[in-house]
């Protein structure tokens, strides 16, 4: 997934800045935000709008050590977290196993991630097990205001709002590092923005710095690059590629997302339905399991062979997307590429056909379709029909960002995988015997990968076998793991 | 599905009020009108407040033979029209096959409908069929505003708008039946509403009457009791029951509609659910079959053992509800019986176990959670948690209304059948030779119900074999059809 | 399913052949008996060749009142037969709670059916329940002659062996009626044979008859003849068309029947295959879902557009033959009519193409394929290559036959179904007071089939809940069935 | 996989006895072999018993050059290779592709394989690929004698026969290898014993090979002791595991042949069964998801917590063995671990429990039933039961080998992917340039495993898109693949 960033990624020493093209780099976990917060009723749309900057705020034990919204929000907020913990068993569990023992004490951990009722959870949980923590936000669109305003009341420094400016953005991300008396000696970040902040501005406190865990793709390509050069000076961990992250990010994720985004745009019907899926990876293989078990009919385009013997073995028939755009009611881009979808597919479409992405922005080449003899039209909100001069309608949705992120909402549950591969990661940093970890870039250990999966198992009421010593002598394996060896495929 | 009004059906002689619960007892057709109108950002909800009964509007030719909210919103209608055609092109073709021969040549139709772009569709077909239409709302709250004024800008008699009062609901069927120079000779219901007007208010209209058609539930059980009480003295057609709509009303709808309607009020994730789904039914066996390929592991309880077999070799186990009701995350009811689900179940759920109603208002006992010691919070539109005082939640859906109705939406493509079903249903009444229906209740002759999908079709590019007449004498068949027995299973 | 019998029913007054094609117009339970006598390892195939009719034999008991082929046999049948009895659990509680009231006391059964280890099971369930019992065989081909020899040996009167010749077969069938001071007043048939010996030798037993119980659509058909002709002089069960029995027969048999008939004749494998069904009724409907299941791609063809309407929304493409003949690797029929498969179509198929029957003799036109520049290579048992002279081979399975009956298994549990129908229409028939049942054919009453069903549940370990009173009252029904009007579709 | 034999694994000094157990560690390919002897209709059951190596048998074009059972079964054999050409397009395909360039002219590859039909449609393509090949049987019992002859009457040096001694075995290979004025450059072996008699007796042909392709799991083990113990001194090439030759031997695979074992043993039927399957590996994975599809309801035991998590998402209980040992009718170990089924769970089972291993011999303790209170009784090939005191029967197949091995056939095509990923090998390591391979063992490179893929394809009529050179620039790679980094899990 990384490859798809060859040619646009941007120079790590520009500041990216803080708009719509950016964030879809990041982790899925900004959709649930966006999708979440219009959602919910609650949400302070009425609010004044003086800057938070320029408010004098104090939380009920007299703190001001945050800059958020509105502090009076903290109680609606609070209720959010607690829902969010309901599924967030995982991580609950955790502070419960870990508390006695507090494996983050003396930890100081800034972060810089989007602040939803889910982060607060984790941000809590590693309160919980010793971290002093001071947070800002990786977005300035996807701050929950009132989970904030909670995390403030709580004692957590927190600096974040929805609707920053790039100013503000940088403000805040400084806020949290610079302090006097309080050296950071962790990050947790996802996006890069952070580390380069304290890379750039603070090199006395990055020397320092024990441990970097990063999520996001950007992120970790930004790492990777650091490295390169010879300039990470630090152990940083990769947690975008643990196995369980990236199943649930995007099989299982797809599988729920595809149906949701489509229903809650077009309202179509499935069942009988010609689609066209492109590509037949991880995204793909969601998507078609879930749109196949509806009662689609659906047909796979390829590139790689394997991939495209897999999906005749699951029963698609593989296809150039010329041999079925006529014909099929939905076109679905799962790529990764760039024009997979050509404005000569397009014209070719029938009317209603609708199109989408499920993984990047690049696949539709939908400036093939700002042009003059063709009417846009939006009829709902992330739905627009570009008409044609015959009257043909194609029906584009979310103007050609991805489905998952813009249309539906991802549960609380995968969220819960990738805050806990977070938790664990920074434990294992801060905590390694010297030596284990030198200045370069890790995978989660695939321990700690079967680690994080174990703990989501209650959720299931799953319960696991264990080797008897004698077997795990004949398998050779050590009985609490692992299990498989790094090239395993599952 | 009678069954379930067996003790609190209305009587005839009654006028039912306009509120909640006989709505839900109407087709499903109702609730996409209300998704819809909620999503559809166009509509006037800034709109004067003067009564329509109280304007005087005129559409583009001069005419003012109806009653609208607005008819300055023609042109949003028109678009709407234009949309559902798409996925109505069984109307259409209707309307191409008969339209040289105007099989509704002399027919004029007093109709009362919701009121949708769908019902629009069907409404000009009848038109271009050779019939004149004078139409109302059946229900209160259900009209597109925006449609009723493009149908009057087309020229039809329509008196409807949103929020009419119950004394506008009458006085708008009144306009309809009661016209100087133009006598109502077909009769389209929805609920019964109509007829029952016709028959107390115009009994000299009534007997001229050459056919009746009924679609739902509730008007359907009118019928058979004006007939068994020997006032019956028009052929009336329940299309209720046809084999086509059923399937498409039941098992098909329900197997794209509960994922969508749990997803849009829960985000929950369906992987690895335990879900309990109470009766294995049309509705239950559409249900079931969604959650299963979407991962969740289901139960059924079944008082049937014929279903109950059917559920077993489907892979489902069968249990009681107490066996399961402790582990399970969602309970879905689909029985159309009463208070499958007690207290005493809702006692023992576990924390956040989603609770929502497939078939009918009455299955869980709602009431029983109306005490002081629980609390109720409404978390979003149509979810409301239900607290314990041990602080386990109940996330209770659609507050006990049925979770397709209330939080999902219907496709066109369903409606389209129904529609369809209702035209054909009025010509053939209204050209049938005499004799051929009696004055009584009839089930759509299966031939009819055969052409019905046989328009259906060409959406999914299906094509139909033919018998040869070899075939056919091998058979026993008519090369046209019907092709299977009346007591046939599909 | 009796249409097809149309044009090439016997007529009643003649003798019918008792060879090949009568027996595929019988129940499906003859497949196991063929299937499993061929796999059985211990068969007598080196058995002496005199005639059981040239015998005397007798059993340990001193009896003599049976012909079967080797009285030596009975201890290998009695295991054959407590295999059985496992897997029929229906039978056996059957005989548990009708043990004590025996209410076949006094009933004095002629059956004629296919004699193997699970109709024993049958028998000794009538006997258990009080009734004497003499039995022949429905087949000249399908006795299991250890399973007859250990009912012989427990002292059924039993006279049937494998490879009777036609004289063989009326004289079983006279042994079983005429016997001084033993009147039958009961008859199980399965075929009409033997109910037409006693109509048309023994009138005055015939008169004096309580019931006949039918299983076979040949014998149905028959028995709507004599009714309709005004000949019926008894009251008559059609067990064949039971909502149980058929599903079981039809849908749920040929879904697992399918796999394994193709497999044990040319281990294909099914990932990305192309196969085309033609027809989509419960056989098809069986057959495509295990295909498709099992990674097959799967084309329908259909005549009737509602069963063409739930393929679509099933998620199958709908085609005329003649569009996918050049690219399927399988063909199945599905429809009971005839020559759905030309030679044209056959012409055109591509090499290795598998053609099958899955439903009636006549649905491929394989007389066509009998010309001289077709070379037929039998590659192995039910397997023919048929070559082409380019070289093309077409695979034709079971020569022209039914491929679950020739060349795949019925399981126990199938056959435990249509038994327990049959065990329970006698008890019926024989307790039901004067005037229930007149001179005429009836189904089995909803409530007895709803009671068979009953009756298997607990092999899944399946939990039925039952009706509180106040819930049956709400739904106008009693506790115990039936649940269902009779027009319900399952 | 290979983890499996750390305890019991051979030396690599001593010869391994020719018998049961090793046959079975080898790759998969024997089964097919010996299913297939057992259905194929003309073997020479009656054939004379003089030993091959006693007899004088010249072929058509007057050569000697060969020992086989019986050199006039030629036209037989032939027969059988044209048959399994049809679905081994891929080879032919790729003969078509180098013939013109003849990439093996010089090769001379002696070879110990399975000798069976789709094995020599593999050793006729390395001819017309210019090698020159001489061949042994890998295995005593798996030799299809006709297929030998129809070898030896094209030419190729063969010498097997069904039913070796370990003395004819050793001799068979030394007839290959030793030949004066021929000398063999390339090894081609399945098991490593020709590999070993190649290193032992003959060092200095062993030398000057220039490479070796092995494919069971038990020779590579050996070669890998070999290249660790710094003796091999040849590049060698892992093919068993390739991405598509793992998928196809076990995923699907296993999808195929669990309901075809389990039918052709014991008739089960699936639907509502329910069936724990010990495992959630590939092979567990292809289990559970043909048991589910046709209706089974299915649990899963799990050592590894990813696993575990998966078959939560795909919708199966995880629960200890002991949790349903009582409840479950069907056991299926797919683990590769030891005694996983225990006596005591065996004690544990209901009557007519079928027990059956999916994956390796020692998964079920078998030897724990050898006890005097327990009767075995044979009831057809491949299955017993075992008898408890109290009657219970438990059903255990294949008397403790693997079910698919054992009891099911392995389509043609999973041969024919394995048998081009073999020939590939041998063109590549033969054609590489120096340097490239050094004395190591090597998992086949990407773009080959790629390779297989795509040759497999035309099968399906799949359609592969290729990149445009923006789009490959755009994704930085080779439009010709590889098309995935090695880590990539599929």
């Amino acid at each position: 997934q990384q490859i798809q960033f060859a040619d646009d990624m941007q120079e790590f020493t520009k500041f990216p800045t803080k708009t719509g093209r950016r964030s879809l780099s990041r982790s899925i976990s900004q959709s649930s935000t966006d999708s979440y917060s219009s959602a919910a009723s609650y949400t302070d749309s009425s609010d004044d709008e003086v800057s938070p900057r320029d408010k004098q705020q104090t939380n009920s034990k007299g703190s001001s050590n945050f800059c958020v919204k509105n502090i009076k929000q903290a109680e609606f907020g609070r209720r959010e977290i607690e829902i969010a913990e309901q599924d967030m068993s995982a991580l609950i569990s955790l502070r419960k196993r870990a508390q006695g023992e507090k494996p983050l004490a003396g930890a100081k951990i800034v972060g810089c991630t989007h602040i939803t009722a889910q982060t607060a959870v984790l941000i809590e949980t590693l309160c919980a097990l010793g971290a002093q923590c001071r947070w800002s936000a990786c977005n300035i669109y996807s701050t929950q205001n009132e989970v904030a305003a909670a995390l403030a009341e709580a004692g957590v420094a927190v600096f974040a709002w929805k609707g920053e400016s790039e100013d503000d953005f940088w403000w805040c991300i400084d806020r949290c590092v610079n302090m006097d008396g309080w050296q950071a000696n962790m990050i947790l970040d996802d996006g890069g923005d952070l580390t380069h902040w304290v890379y750039k501005k603070y090199p006395n406190v990055f020397k320092k710095i024990r441990g970097i865990v990063e999520e996001s793709v950007t992120g970790v390509h930004r790492l990777y690059q650091l490295s390169k050069a010879g300039k990470l000076c630090v152990p940083a961990m990769n947690v975008n590629d643990s196995v369980t992250k990236q199943k649930f990010d995007n099989l299982y994720c797809c599988r729920e997302s595809i149906l949701d985004g489509l229903k809650r745009t077009t309202d179509v019907m499935f069942g009988g339905k010609q689609v066209v899926v492109c590509g037949y990876g991880e995204v793909g293989k969601g998507c078609c399991a879930a749109l196949k078990a509806l009662g689609a009919i659906v047909y796979i385009t390829e590139i790689d062979p394997i991939c495209a013997l897999q999906a005749c073995m699951d029963g698609f028939r593989v296809v150039k997307l010329s041999e079925v755009i006529r014909q099929v009611d939905v076109v679905i881009t799962c790529t990764g590429n760039k024009n997979v979808v050509t404005r000569e597919h397009l014209d070719r479409m029938k009317n209603s056909c609708i199109v989408c992405m499920g993984h990047s922005n690049t696949e539709i080449d939908v400036t093939s379709l700002r042009t003059p003899e063709l009417t846009w039209e939006r009829v709902r909100s992330q739905v627009d029909h570009v008409i044609w001069p015959d009257g043909k309608r194609v029906v584009l949705l979310a103007e050609g960002r991805l489905l998952n992120l813009s249309c539906s909402t991802v549960p609380t549950f995968v969220l819960s995988i990738t805050a806990t591969t977070q938790a664990l990661a920074l434990i294992e940093l801060y905590n390694a015997p010297e030596g284990r970890y030198k200045q370069d870039v890790y995978l989660l250990p695939k321990k700690m990968d079967e680690y994080v999966a174990s703990l989501h198992l209650p959720s299931f009421d799953a319960h696991l076998t264990e080797l008897t010593d004698d077997q795990a002598k004949y398998l050779g394996l050590n009985k609490n793991g692992p299990f498989k060896p790094n090239y395993y495929s599952y």
